[in-house]
């Protein structure tokens, strides 16, 4: 009976990776508690083959943050672990250092909402080199998943072409909070609502719904189900019309619609969930229209994603309420956001920073050193270039930024551009220095961030490619440590036989 | 600050789709409090092209219900929502029966690590109809996502021919219980393992752990990094040695293992996380071997699945152990199980049971009606065939079972043969009557469980497809009711325009 019952509730400290435990002990038992530390989450690649993201997952961040300590059944937990001598893994001196430890660190983020590009901070830790490690599983864990699923509500609110979409995927989600986090998430992402109860109730977000297959079963034929389930819905209900036979539902929801105006009420819409959508549609759609209910909408599911949508789009097909469950709430063509929390320079307390970087066969996985921030440059039209600086090398207003990828690739950013920066500070010293935005808020800054763009970085096939650089001294230092670090790392080496 | 200190503590019976609420609400107006119904949960397609699933998540399902009812916060919630015409959406009479409600169902299920196969159910819900519904969408997030995963780390552990394989994947899994539950089934299937700590104390399942490219970084050079992270782990250390250069790093872990030695301790390992996994671990080895470190173990990581690491076996490489993380933990190439739920029966209080089906034009989407169970048969060599059959109609010593799909596919099982019944009972009117099994026996089930069956099952591509069908009296009902439905339905259709 655990899992439920006495998980969460002030009970995440251990939901981490044990590895940041023994490093955390390493570092204690190296005499290093006064290091500190700079990290940044980001990722390496737009999912979806997209050309943006919209981040999200700051809440829950601040949430796990705000409620983090070692409490003494976590304690009596890592006590009870044993290394391969059958010893504890943990010494208890340090166990005791661990739960009298409160989180101290400053974290910067940028806001729920935010169209972001690879490479760029969304949360940046700074501060105890200890609590940094702590934290990395669970922030990579808080923001990832839900900055994915934003921007797959994202991708499919634009397939729909403005019509809403609504999520409804609770049933095949990837845990309890994986639905819930998913549901929370696409609403920041555009979409219209929810079918998840307790996400509505938790997260303040619109609750729709229609019904089962099984509702239309459990009654002698449809057209009493149909009539027995207006008079719960009188003037809201959406009729499943595919249990037997698609326009013949049709015909009966018509029936239904026609009683119902007699009583002054009206039928909000149908569902098709199998079948033809376009053909189906468009010929509900005539039937609707010939019968006077032009005002009756036409609801689809049944598997969709942001590309079957386009492609009914395309076809004509007449649907004005998308629901869309599995593909969004599992983000199924890519259901990972390659997160990652990288090292960027440490210090001794209050000493001078030293920029750390990690090496990598693959040169896209080759980390940026520095303490980053990200600055979006605007004109009068909107964004037109992010630039990654590290701030005590600092930012000019004449700017170059490179492309890490194609040192080719540069791009002047001109005097006297309007700017943002995109880190925001969320705490200082442990103290949470942010107001949350309500989750209404949170979704406007999407739509709005949207318009700031150009629209081509939304297109599905080769999205247009926002530019995104390292500023140019933050370039050269990166260049400089890579180049040192390959030959250090290679002095030694011969080709193995 | 709300998502995880208020949620999860017996504050779960609204994790469900408004519309079973509202069916709820509807069944209830329609003075249908009295009726029953029988639904099966089950899936449609064996996941990841495979030729068999692992049955879990039931423990979860349990503790969801055996918590359930609405608290006054629930109560309070569904007594805001408004429908179209700003009316509340459920009446308050209504409300007041949600909040007596208890849950008084006849659960029986498969038990955890058992092999289990398309139609068969895996779950099943008999007694109240409104009760039914009210479970149906927890119920499948209980089931699908859990058995997904047991299935997926089946097929880990079966490409890495019986070395361990250890899940990684909280990172970037979907949502905190999202890894949480992941890193149970992935036990369940065959791990030997997690990185996630707080599911080793929630689970009782072996935590394990390495250390990160930061801890390598944070220091002034690998060696030294090497050396402390020993100090902490004399007996049990793994060294990641790819920071820098793979093989200069496996240099410095011999440094340090001929150091240990000294001291009479050992190098457990070192862990490769990038690169030419063949090569290098093929190069590591003879460089261990020729230190005179046979026992020295080489993990491997890096966006490994089962596919990859069957490649990687078949190349020679030395590796002994595998960590997976995102592609087991979010089940990458198939996120979600085709898990549904679907009424069978209904009756009134004590009546006869009346069949119901679902119709659909693609026929694999057409319900199985009545009272179901899986008959499983065996020989002396292990399973043979399994038989879905209707409680009622029964089942002969000497059954035919006919393919659902294929009604040419039929298979005479023999008199004699040994079978066993996969469901086993486990609530009654509500009242848990089921022993959970420990976690450690339900991963020695699931590893009994493969013996029973041809290894064939197993192979990726194009497994053997064991046999299952439907007892030949419910197979010739289901044809009945099918045409008989498909004929009523089809009545009054006329060809649109």
């Amino acid at each position: 009976m655990k899992p439920f019952k006495t998980l969460y509730h002030h009970q995440l400290s251990l939901l981490t990776d044990l590895y940041q435990l023994t490093m955390a002990y390493g570092y204690w038992r190296a005499g290093r508690i006064h290091d500190e530390a700079v990290f940044h989450l980001f990722f390496r690649n737009a999912p979806f083959h997209g050309g943006y993201t919209i981040a999200a997952g700051l809440e829950n961040a601040i949430t796990y943050v705000s409620d983090l300590r070692y409490r003494k059944s976590d304690i009596d937990y890592l006590a009870s672990l044993r290394n391969e001598s059958q010893k504890p893994l943990f010494s208890a001196d340090f166990l005791r250092y661990l739960k009298n430890l409160r989180f101290t660190v400053d974290i910067d983020a940028v806001e729920e909402g935010t169209i972001v590009f690879p490479q760029q901070p969304l949360l940046r830790v700074k501060g105890s080199l200890i609590q940094c490690q702590l934290l990395e599983s669970a922030l990579l864990n808080c923001i990832s998943f839900p900055s994915l699923i934003a921007t797959k509500a994202s991708r499919l609110c634009y397939a729909a072409k403005g019509q809403p979409v609504v999520e409804f995927g609770i049933r095949r989600a990837q845990g309890f909070d994986g639905g819930l986090t998913a549901s929370r998430a696409a609403y920041i992402g555009g979409c219209a609502g929810t079918s998840n109860v307790l996400a509505g109730k938790l997260y303040d977000i619109p609750v729709r719904g229609t019904h089962a297959h099984s509702w239309v079963m459990s009654f002698p034929n449809e057209l009493d189900s149909f009539e027995q389930f207006t008079k719960v819905m009188p003037n809201n209900a959406y009729l499943l019309v595919d249990t037997y036979n698609t326009l013949e539902g049709v015909k009966n929801a018509i029936i239904i619609a026609k009683q119902l105006a007699q009583k002054n009420k009206h039928l909000s819409g149908i569902r098709l969930d199998s079948g033809d959508l376009a053909y189906l549609s468009i010929q509900a759609r005539k039937m609707l229209d010939a019968a006077g209910l032009k005002n009756t909408k036409i609801m689809a599911s049944n598997d969709l994603d942001e590309h079957i949508i386009a492609s009914l789009e395309e076809q004509g097909a007449k649907i004005d309420v998308w629901a869309v469950g599995t593909k969004l709430a599992t983000a199924f063509d890519q259901p990972a956001l390659d997160g990652v929390y990288k090292l960027g320079a440490v210090r001794h307390k209050n000493g001078e920073w030293e920029y750390k970087l990690k090496l990598s066969e693959q040169t896209a996985k080759i980390s940026i050193p520095g303490l980053l921030r990200t600055r979006r440059f605007f004109n009068k039209n909107g964004a037109v270039a992010d630039a990654i600086y590290d701030e005590q090398l600092g930012i000019n207003d004449f700017c170059t930024i490179i492309d890490s990828l194609d040192s080719t690739k540069r791009r002047k950013i001109n005097n006297g551009t309007a700017y943002e920066e995109l880190l925001q500070p969320i705490f200082r010293k442990g103290k949470l220095v942010y107001k949350i935005p309500s989750i209404a808020k949170s979704r406007q800054r999407t739509l709005d961030q949207l318009n700031l763009f150009h629209p081509a970085i939304r297109r599905f096939l080769n999205p247009h490619s926002y530019p995104v650089g390292l500023e140019k001294n933050l370039f050269e230092l990166r260049m400089k440590l890579i180049l040192q670090a390959r030959e250090a790392a290679q002095e030694n080496t011969q080709a193995p036989d």
